[in-house]
């Protein structure tokens, strides 16, 4: 994996974007995950699934979200790190066992604190994209990002 | 752990509420967790977490809402799934390990659909609680609920 340039808060300006490294889901990985925290059928049984609303295996919704955390840290590499305060996320398309799964991050508010002026509250549009570039999360995160150390 | 009666739309009422078991989670789970989805400091490494904004070892915020599907989706056992459709996640206290944490879920909202009489959004506020209840997380999300097959 490519390591990224790290970045501080210094380095952030509204309208930057970031595309991650990609990540293969397959159907283990989706049980895997759900066996532990999404004990659903249409997450865990590829068989019972098909009988399900999502007619067949599909990621857990929360799945989705932490692989897609993993692909922004990676591709935004903030030096002393991405601290989540609040989230909104929207799951557009269900995720399928195989699908390669990519992550655009855009910088779209930057709101430093009155009273800590090493830090800004940044507000992050996360779209996670499969191989047909279909949107199947929108995730819209507040985080807390910290300026380069003196 | 106990089942809970399986139950479908026709059983839930805005008010309704749902405390959920326990679960401890550990140093381990934390670690594991994060190398796999949040590989930063303060959730992969006791020692480096000392010297972050955190202090010492955290959850990664995506570890907790994972978790807290666990605890979800097993007190409330919707009959036809728990399916997600947007949600608000707000962190508001770090986890620690050995903390146990525990879910309570409300029903705060039911819009049935015009055009699909056998569904309706859900709105549920949920509430991830540590041993001391104090709160952790705060999660507010939509889910399409089933109507009891016929």
């Amino acid at each position: 994996m490519k390591e990224n340039k790290v970045l501080y808060l210094d380095d952030l300006y509204v309208g930057q974007e970031f595309r991650s490294e990609q990540h293969q889901i397959d159907a283990q990985q989706i049980m895997d995950f759900a066996r532990q925290f999404d004990p659903q059928p249409f997450h865990t049984d590829e068989v019972a699934a098909q009988s399900t609303f999502f007619q067949g295996l599909a990621a857990s919704g929360w799945h989705t979200a932490a692989i897609t955390m993993k692909l922004q840290v990676r591709s935004m590499n903030l030096g002393r790190g991405t601290i989540g305060v609040e989230c909104n996320v929207k799951w557009t398309r269900p995720v399928r066992p195989g699908d390669t799964l990519y992550a655009v991050s855009k910088v779209v508010q930057i709101v430093p604190s009155c009273s800590k002026p090493d830090r800004a509250i940044v507000t992050i549009e996360c779209s996670t994209l499969n191989q047909h570039d279909d949107v199947c999360q929108f995730l819209v995160s507040k985080v807390l990002v910290l300026r380069r150390p003196q």
